[in-house]
């Protein structure tokens, strides 16, 4: 068997991740089959099926891959000390994780449908009835949640924000926001992070009378 | 040809719709076959087909059921003048729509899978390859968002919230973090809409200086 060094590997891989997540972003997971994916990524069967044996190893990969990517973004942008704020630090992780060639090539200011968005929608939805899938994606959110945690609880302390609402709602809601901005990216294309910020801004800023 | 009442083809549309949702919700959309739904029914594909001759037929009745099934929750929810503050309206909304049998028996307290929640994964995701489901998905958006534009340019007349933010950007951010919840009550399942509401009065109460 001759000998092939680890980058080539790699990048092996690397080739074969990014041709099945344009081709999963463009065709939806189900739809697509592993012709399609061979066809994308312009390699033999035997070639691909050395490092991944099926459409849900794929998925599974390209997940894991990706919630890497979002926990990188978010940290890269929570380093600053103090944190800065949610509008700046949420537009900032989203920020990375969009324009830093996060699943391929996609992302605002490249002309191609976002990659990272379509296919999220695609593997939220198919952890419905993937366990093993629903299990990294669980672990991925719980990850983020218990990070924002952290710095929800830092700005109560510094007293910019009540301190009587337990901050592991503060950061459920704000993860939330930026699944929401994630849908939305990949259900309509014409939203930016600065929509995002500019809104949750302007919730930042209401100091009415509370009913309820 | 014997003579139905429209009570009775009412009914009879009902019962497939809502065995439909409870099967593409137990087992997405894609791997669900038409006879996984007339099992679910209960009825034969005669009596099946002569309502909906196919999945996406399904599928896009039930996408339009449930956007104007969010619509109805929300304008019930705003009806009070003034509207109430986001975090009470977004939560009695979201409240409404899982809790008032929305898309079959499923929601908090019922014991069942959230099956509103889980189907609203298989829509998004059905969108990217389904123009039409596409394009019905972007109407309800645009009248959701539509209504809250309106809604927070009231907080902002009222001196409520800054007002040098576009109202629409603050419009988008609500939808995108009730998008969110659907997508964690799909995801996880184990979130309630009194901690987004609790979270949001987090958001809303910060006044710190603003970086960026």
């Amino acid at each position: 068997m001759a000998r092939v060094s680890q980058e080539h590997l790699d990048a092996r891989r690397r080739q074969i991740l990014d041709g099945a997540t344009r081709c999963f972003s463009r065709n939806g997971f189900h739809t697509a089959s592993m012709q399609d994916v061979l066809r994308e990524v312009g390699l033999s069967a035997g070639a691909v099926y050395r490092y991944f044996t099926s459409k849900d190893e794929l998925i599974a990969a390209i997940a894991t891959e990706a919630l890497a990517a979002v926990r990188a973004a978010f940290e890269r942008a929570a380093e600053e000390h103090p944190p800065p704020l949610p509008d700046v630090l949420l537009t900032q992780t989203l920020g990375n994780v969009l324009a830093g060639g996060v699943l391929g090539s996609g992302g605002p200011g490249t002309g191609d449908e976002p990659e990272f968005p379509r296919v999220a929608l695609q593997v939220w939805a198919e952890t419905l009835r993937n366990p093993e899938l629903a299990k990294a994606l669980r672990q991925g959110f719980d990850e983020m949640h218990g990070a924002w945690s952290k710095i929800v609880a830092g700005y109560q302390e510094a007293g910019l924000m009540r301190a009587d609402v337990p901050a592991d709602r503060v950061a459920r809601t704000l993860v939330a926001l930026a699944q929401g901005f994630i849908a939305q990216q990949a259900l309509f294309g014409d939203v930016e992070v600065e929509q995002l910020r500019d809104g949750l801004r302007g919730l930042m800023s209401m100091t009415g009378p509370r009913a309820g």
